[in-house]
């Protein structure tokens, strides 16, 4: 061992032990003399001196370290004189006897500090430089705490971890898949796992009651910013379950997490708001709580008056944001330029007004009275001091969707999504199917494992579009401050409900059978009632740490491009390795 | 919920409750009216009981039920007549007033018994029925016992589990990677790992100082029993150590193992050998020592007595067997027949019997008096009743390794290898490279970023080839009855070194930094001292589970041809997929 001790444990107490640590040189400084080096290692810093009298050689080395030097420093603990109160360690100092140097550094690209001075591009390629700096550090400590915790918790509810492969089988629905190429099978591919999905529902007909597997998933998808290429999930399957017993025991789960990670207490029971109550008034299945401004509908309370934008719409909508009545012209011609953006995809914003002194002043002032007005203020809550917005169109959803954003943008701006404050809660009861305008068909909202309420089964196997787009699930999305931790569902455990779902998704029986043969046969020799859920765990890690970027949570992120440029991968293979796997490739890229 | 209690939880205390529930009927039998019905879950068997006098609605459904129909049945605990000791549940009995069928099942192919009728391809493609057996739910159950304890015993050291990724960059030095074609960076692969290695190692660069993963590992190799194209591996390494640490960290935590998942206790510290001192008494770098019958060196005590095959030989070696004099003539010819084989490669095998009455009978009396063969037989340390076997030839490496073959299998003939007996020893001080006669170069025995001794220094820097393979390296295996376990070694810190080491392995500069920039770079920046190892995960749990075959302790593993015969993957995908991919297949499959 080079060490006595780590950085970050020695204290007052330990003052006269003769130690020995190593680590890293944070920096190092002369000062009448004296050199004082600020010594590093993931638990923390200590301050080593090298004393003016000391021997020339010790001197000499000590003047020669450069940032990122990793030493090995050998002598006594000091009791400091001026105590730095920053520090764990600063009570004391080691009065240096002897530094070996372990390994020199070049000059690091960026400076490794809390707050460094390189930029995105450079700290991802020297991503283990970038990786010794302490938010990261934290991020990491973060993320093993919160998955040891997770383990910790299911273990001792009687869940089995259970590993499921990672070279399956290609099933093209939903995302596209990466795939491998079989060089023993040759013209075959493997694919890697969107997510163990049918393994998991494998293991519930195989009798293993409670599942979970913290999991590697892979999706081939254009990427947007806080997506990756591959991502872990904390995954979940229970047998012999009905939907309270899923939210029971996640809720607990998570509850857990909070408490012992964080030391935050979460509401027992967490909040449930169904999936129409969701889009009704937050325009959003992931609706953040922590502030109001929710959305009203004042569709009936404006119509009729002449105003034919409003007129003609089949849905009006409104905000209140609390305190904006004295937004300027320019930042409310600002706003209705960013909710026109493509990415939002509004035709314009109405507003109204409310001054703190009872004036109202609004962008519909010709078409309304004074008392309309305020009839459509008192619809949305409004209070003398708010700025209403009004957002209207031919489709409700859309409108509110609209809605939906702009309240998070104005939440955003009036600072209040506090990340240090959590407001979870469960979102149920959503729709089964999706239909789909453009392929004009329906798509499974969760996925095609999901059953559809036993109530709502009459709908299901009806042919009609209306029934169908009736049926609901028990499905439900654990949503934390506006972001969709994990979903999940009870699922379909039946051989010929599966059957109807493909049919009603339209995939062919050939294709079923091609695709999900396996667990559509697997459903026929005895499958139990089942259910589960998956939580995105790096989401999970980005949002208890306070930060809404998951890529600070993943040691070795790759790019927008999907590009690890630290390794540079991907890359190109040698030809023999493409002769093996008997591929060619469509054109050569370029050199 | 579907049940109040699981099948393995009632005792006789649970007497007079009125109980419910849901699993699968293991066998429902007939008697004298009455209907028995033995009700399993992932707990245990509960037996139910339906009367002869219980409602007609009752018996109907008891006697409609079959083989892994599942259920839910409510009734009330019964302390049983005849009490059943075989099971934990087996004082109770439920007198049932309910049952609803939950899912029917179809005849299952195979018996759901601890000894299956089915064959292994049957139980392979119906994979979910076959994990309903006893034996493959205790092999996953220890897994998940076993990675639980191996993670909560590696957070209490410090160490923190890090996720590597998966979509790396193709390195193609020892074994074939399985690759990934990237449809955003057309004609570009990623790899899937073949270990964390380098990441591991570049996160002590960062840092991180203690850092382990129980991971996914791949390899696209031709497939012999007991491999599997993805593996798990704990990988493990740690910061300014040296190899005493790192041997008394894991020596530690198997040691927990054992005692916390076996209840045995293994010896501490450990019994260690030198590669060399196991290759000359065992013949194997992974010697199983539960039994002696080593390999003794008689080369000089037969030569010069004109029996050319020996006097001819570089290397004469034997091993004595215990009370095996008695063999008869068939039974060494058909152990010469066995050892003529290409998988042992022997010319022949000479043996000496030493009967218990004191005569000795060899096949080569007409060569050496008796007085010369006791000599030898004195030299091998063979007691009366042993049988020797004298193995010869030209590179005492390769009939070593022929005597290891032997004598395991002769430790397997007498029944020496008793599977619930446990001798773990680490074998240590491996040469650090092999010389290749065929490519006429050297490789890296464990790996290229393995560390010279610092002893060794002066050798590894010399251009020599008898400099270089006296080179020994700080490398270790965990060996556990004639297994490998896991293994590791002190690595390169020094990217001088490490160039040095592509130098002496014949890879260019060029494809050192083309393969290895990153890494040569990371170097540059103050990397610690550091070293680690990993543990084949599945092999852990099949030894601890006391079997050979690590295909019992994977939940859904591939056949000898890499397939999944349950989804029958890998599979041919879709042409658009390929054109996305910008792939062609070289040849078309076989439709």
């Amino acid at each position: 061992m080079y060490r006595t001790h780590t950085c970050g444990e020695l204290r007052a107490e330990n003052k006269g032990q003769k130690v020995t640590l190593a680590g890293w040189v944070q920096k190092a400084r002369k000062l009448g003399g004296m050199t004082f080096i600020d010594l590093r290692d993931r638990y923390g810093i200590t301050q080593l001196v090298v004393e003016a009298d000391a021997p020339a050689k010790l001197v000499e080395t000590a003047t020669s370290l450069g940032r990122e030097f990793v030493i090995q420093a050998t002598g006594e603990v000091l009791e400091r004189q001026s105590k730095n109160e920053k520090l764990p360690t600063g009570d004391i100092e080691i009065k240096v006897s002897e530094i070996k140097v372990l390994n020199k550094a070049a000059i690091p690209p960026f400076t490794i500090e809390d707050n460094s001075d390189g930029g995105d591009d450079l700290r991802m390629k020297y991503r283990y430089l970038d990786l010794r700096r302490g938010p990261l550090k934290e991020s990491l400590t973060l993320r093993h705490r919160l998955a040891h915790e997770v383990r910790n918790y299911l273990d001792a509810k009687g869940f089995m971890e259970i590993e499921t492969p990672y070279l399956i089988k290609s099933t093209p629905e939903g995302a596209r898949d990466f795939v491998v190429p079989s060089r023993m099978n040759p013209g075959e591919f493997y694919a890697l796992p969107q997510s163990p999905q049918t393994f998991k529902q494998l293991l519930m007909v195989a009798g293993y009651d409670r599942y979970f597997q913290i999991v590697r998933c892979f999706r081939d998808e254009d990427l947007r910013a806080d997506r990756q290429p591959e991502f872990t999930q904390i995954d979940c399957e229970m047998s012999f379950v009905e939907q309270e017993d899923v939210l029971g025991t996640f809720e607990g789960m998570m509850r857990s997490l909070f408490k012992n990670v964080l030391g935050v207490d979460i509401p027992n029971p967490l909040p449930r708001m169904s999936w129409f109550d969701a889009m009704d008034k937050y325009g959003s299945d992931k609706p953040d709580i922590r502030f109001g401004m929710t959305i009203h509908e004042i569709t009936d309370a404006v119509k009729g008056k002449g105003f034919s934008v409003l007129d003609d719409a089949a849905y009006v909508g409104a905000i209140a944001v609390p305190g904006a009545a004295e937004y300027t012209r320019k930042q409310l011609d600002e706003l209705t330029e960013w909710v026109k953006r493509p990415q939002v995809g509004a035709k314009g914003l109405i507003y109204i007004k409310l001054s703190a002194d009872g004036s109202i002043k609004s962008s519909i002032d010709k078409f309304y009275s004074p008392e309309e007005i305020k009839a459509i203020a008192d619809k949305v809550e409004a209070r003398p001091g708010d700025l209403i917005f009004v957002m209207s169109g031919p489709a409700k959803r859309k409108v509110q969707t609209m809605l939906g954003v702009l309240r998070i943008e104005m939440g955003n701006r009036l600072g209040l999504r506090n990340p240090k404050e959590f407001a979870p809660l469960w979102i149920v009861d959503f729709p089964l199917l999706e239909w789909d305008d453009e392929t004009q068909r329906f798509y499974a909202m969760h996925h095609p494992f999901t059953a559809p309420k036993p109530e709502h089964e009459k709908w299901f196997y009806s042919n009609a579009k209306e029934d169908l787009e009736r049926v609901c699930a028990n499905a439900y999305d654990f949503v934390l401050n506006g972001t969709e931790l994990g979903g999940g569902s009870i699922r379909i455990h039946n051989a010929d409900m599966q059957k109807r779902m493909f049919e009603v998704l339209g995939i062919s029986p050939e294709d079923a059978e091609y695709k999900f043969g396996f667990i559509i046969n697997a459903f026929k020799f005895g499958a139990p009632p089942h259910g589960g859920l998956a939580f995105g765990f790096d989401r999970v890690c980005a949002l208890f740490g306070g930060s809404d970027s998951i890529r600070d949570y993943i040691a070795f992120p790759k790019n927008n491009q999907g590009r690890d440029v630290m390794i540079d991968s991907p890359s190109r293979i040698d030809q023999e390795q493409l002769d093996e796997l008997q591929i060619d490739l469509k054109s050569a890229p370029e050199a």
